[in-house]
């Protein structure tokens, strides 16, 4: 597979061809947390996205990419669970097999979206390795296309399309604030984002015990993640690659960090005013205006919730 | 106060006035649950209103409808919870007083709500005679305006902008679900979307416990709601008035009751599915979906999820 650079272009070329199955997903502002931070604050629901999360614009991108014969063997991806949903759900939509590799210790909630679009769930160990290795033998012993969940441009360049679609319902944004895991969402959006408004911030969150980003950025040398990070925001565990991390490094303005209990104030709080549910890893940018760690002095500030699956029965307050 | 007849005339003159102040909300569909019904399903969000209710547009339109010199003793109205919320938010930005008489057993979320956006809590007794009794007093004691909640032509056209604003999201609608607890919203919707759309059908649904309207409409004769009704769906507490029986007789093709096991799991899916978050009193019409109360038959159904006020640690299926 070639790795085109991820430009602009591809990002609207991604835009033309996921538009018939992805949704334009709300924009929703709160009077009562704008007046609380001074600012009009505006929350991009891909929370509301189908598959419940932004993963299905990078997925759908990936799978409608592919030829016929390319899809022959079906699609294999591994995942905490909202990229096993989009591609099941990419899958589903093209007509072809989907399997999932997942951790043993993914949300129920999570496998069942999933197994809801037809995919087929294979359990793993809860580590990247075996996430990967568990992909590799049903690539070879299948031949189905690996979707990763953001080591490729054209997953990066669907995430970025969500950026398209934010600055045309709201054109005088001036600070962008998205969660960070493996890289692709962020880089994808600061890539779009900064291309049309050059002076536009964004600024990337992540769990202060899930730090690799901030790590790699700060130091300029890519930092790996621990193993099993011990973070409620579990569709944050991922790492940057190589390719995201020098994405991140040119695009990103800043990336900052939350506690673990930030995250679950802000998930509580996000549902009690918004009336949407947000996963945890979909709270954690907005945890770093709870937590004082962006101030947007004024800026016109979008969030984006990346995700709304949770399990329902064990939320995080209780 | 002249009461005018509620027409399209009087609907389309109140969302002039409400439109800088209410939300146009999101219509949602969901794949997994159109597959499972046989037709293209639609959320109409109203959980996602300013002030977390459809309420938020009878009282902005009733409030904004007042004088300065009829506003000089500010407003009062008594609510389960969402009626004072919207009301509270009017006069708020109306920039007046508001006074609220609230059942001492409100929802705690609701209380928040008022007095979130700084109206002033009232608690009475759990009747509707003690709420009633109690914004007299207020009205004698201190000249604010009364604004019910929906025994009043500008509320109950409040109310009916929602279909107008449904019908240009959805213009071929075919099968419209309400709730029904006092009968403004449903009256409002009705009038304004069978007077553009003609064959559309509007069902209304509520608890089997609280089943004023069904017992109304099927004898002909306005029946009183029991005292206090056991549902959990405490926004439909409330009796049809005179006013709202006559509109609903002429304007409402159905009412179905639904049980309140299917309440509790009606609002389960809506949160698992849509990633909303619904209060009990708005799963009530997707009940009747799920209890077969309703069929669709393959026409082309939205439902209105009217709002999304709840107490986050009292969840009903824990």
């Amino acid at each position: 597979m070639s790795a085109p650079e991820v430009t602009l272009d591809l990002i609207r070329a991604a835009r033309e061809r996921i538009a018939p199955y992805v949704r334009r997903t709300p924009l929703l502002d709160s009077e009562l947390l704008s007046a609380r931070y001074g600012t009009r604050l505006e929350f991009k629901c891909e929370n509301l996205q189908y598959g419940g999360s932004f993963k299905s614009r990078g997925a759908v991108n990936a799978v409608f990419s592919l030829s016929t014969e390319e899809l022959k063997g079906g699609v294999v991806a591994h995942s905490s669970g909202n990229h096993g949903t989009a591609v099941a759900r990419a899958a589903w939509l093209r007509g072809v097999r989907a399997q999932i590799v997942m951790p043993e210790n993914s949300s129920p909630a999570k496998l069942e979206a999933v197994r809801g679009y037809g995919g087929e769930v294979h359990l793993c160990a809860p580590t990247l390795a075996a996430r990967a290795e568990g992909a590799r033998r049903i690539v070879a012993e299948c031949g189905a296309a690996f979707v990763h969940p953001y080591d490729d441009p054209r997953v990066i360049a669907g995430q970025g399309t969500l950026a398209l679609e934010l600055l045309e319902q709201l054109p005088e944004l001036e600070l962008l604030l998205c969660p960070i895991s493996g890289g692709g969402l962020a880089s994808g959006l600061a890539i779009a984002a900064r291309a049309l408004r050059p002076g536009l911030r964004v600024i990337g969150v992540e769990p202060a015990v899930a730090d690799d980003a901030q790590r790699s950025l700060r130091s300029g040398v890519l930092a790996p993640q621990p193993s099993g990070p011990a973070t409620i925001a579990d569709g944050l565990r991922g790492a940057l690659s190589e390719r995201t991390f020098a994405l991140l490094r040119a695009h990103v303005d800043d990336i900052v960090t939350v506690s673990e209990a930030g995250i679950v104030e802000a998930m509580r709080e996000l549902w009690q005013e918004l009336h949407v549910i947000v996963e945890p890893s979909s709270a954690v940018p907005y945890a770093a205006l709870l937590e004082r760690a962006v101030e947007p002095r004024g800026a016109r500030t979008a969030v984006v919730l990346t995700g709304g699956n949770v399990a329902l029965d064990q939320l995080p307050w209780q």
